[in-house]
């Protein structure tokens, strides 16, 4: 058994696609950090069901009051491509640390050792916590930590790829992509302006998937100067 | 400034009464994860009144759904020494990862990078999560997923200094141990029966300290063979 650190996202939801081909049965954590995008709750909710997976979220919103960002505070959410220093502003300090030990948590709890989490190659330029050495060390802590008690690994199989080939990935197996959601703003529809919309877009028509997603703009970027 | 995970027990109240001696200013950062002595949280209230310092508490009970412990669940919570294997029905998976990593949150989010724990040298032979090699494991992991946004560590002062030396140095400082909480059953008065009460009993009369605390019963233990 696997346990699926799952937002609803269409990197996660390629995640499940495979996971759930390859390693049955899974359990799916989502965890509501206090996020804008609590959208992605509902969509996570959908993807579970339209897998039959059991899903369970962890409403962690009351670290809205004291973590500090863009993404769970008053601030703005900037628009602009995912990549710019303006998207520093959306970094939610520790979070994939606090959502991987609430998930190892959750697998030493039933009595299974893996946990694996749908961080990708595009989130290394801006967010610290999805880079290889830092998956590298809190897997090492959390084996530490559940020692005895499980011996819980982190695994982050999409590390190394581009969101491009995660979408091909999904494709390949399935990915209920229609179902996902990515938009940080939080509204009816995928707004198209933020970051992660930019992203999406860009990683279906890259990919050459048929992009399902309804988005309410459709701005054009150019990448900003000494981004890759 | 540091960031010091403080429980209300006596181990965190020693280390409290140092930092506040050593560093200044300090947050403490308090974390109910369901468990039934949520009287640590008063006590940790008091103390922290007590120093006139800032007392940042996390609700993170709803972990109490997912996460499987007798300290959050509807198990009973074991008498006896608190070395015995009994006690390992007490170990809540992972806990004190989800901890440092909020903590780790919280000192990220006010811009300073230390987080103080007052794991101690007797909690390692059941929790996994005390131990030297896990404090820098999680410390090496922190500092990774907080790089460029405060490069946050990990120290646990107390990890190779046994419970009564830490009541030596609690008292050396001045430590209001008669505020700290360290019961598991969550009575109105320490029952003097559980492992947390039998070893705070122990670290005083070791120590040659006077213990403050109202005990309901004098239990007799013997150490269990094999326990160190």
């Amino acid at each position: 058994m696997s346990v699926v650190l799952f937002s609803g996202g269409m990197d996660s939801t390629a995640l499940l696609a495979v996971e759930v081909q390859e390693k049955d049965p899974v359990v799916a954590v989502s965890i509501n950090y206090g996020q804008r995008h609590a959208k992605e709750i509902e969509a996570a909710a959908a993807i579970t069901a339209h897998y039959n997976v059991e899903h369970v979220v962890v409403d962690l919103s009351v670290l809205q009051d004291v973590l500090r960002s863009a993404l769970t505070g008053d601030m703005d959410v900037p628009d602009g491509h995912y990549a710019e220093q303006t998207m520093r502003q959306t970094v939610v300090p520790n979070r994939n640390m606090i959502m991987l030990s609430v998930a190892a948590g959750v697998a030493s709890s039933r009595d299974t050792n893996r946990v694996v989490t749908a961080v990708h190659a595009g989130d290394h330029y801006i967010y610290p916590d999805c880079r290889p050495e830092f998956i590298e060390a809190v897997s090492a802590a959390t084996r530490l930590g559940t020692a005895t008690f499980g011996d819980v690994e982190v695994e982050a199989p999409f590390v190394h790829v581009t969101k491009t080939d995660i979408c091909r990935i999904g494709a390949a197996a399935d990915a209920p992509f229609r179902l996902s959601w990515s938009c940080y703003k939080g509204g009816s529809t995928h707004c198209g302006s933020c970051g992660t919309c930019y992203e999406r877009r860009e990683a279906f028509r890259d990919a050459g998937v048929m992009d399902p997603t309804v988005y309410v703009a459709t701005p054009t970027y150019s990448v900003p100067e000494g981004v890759q």
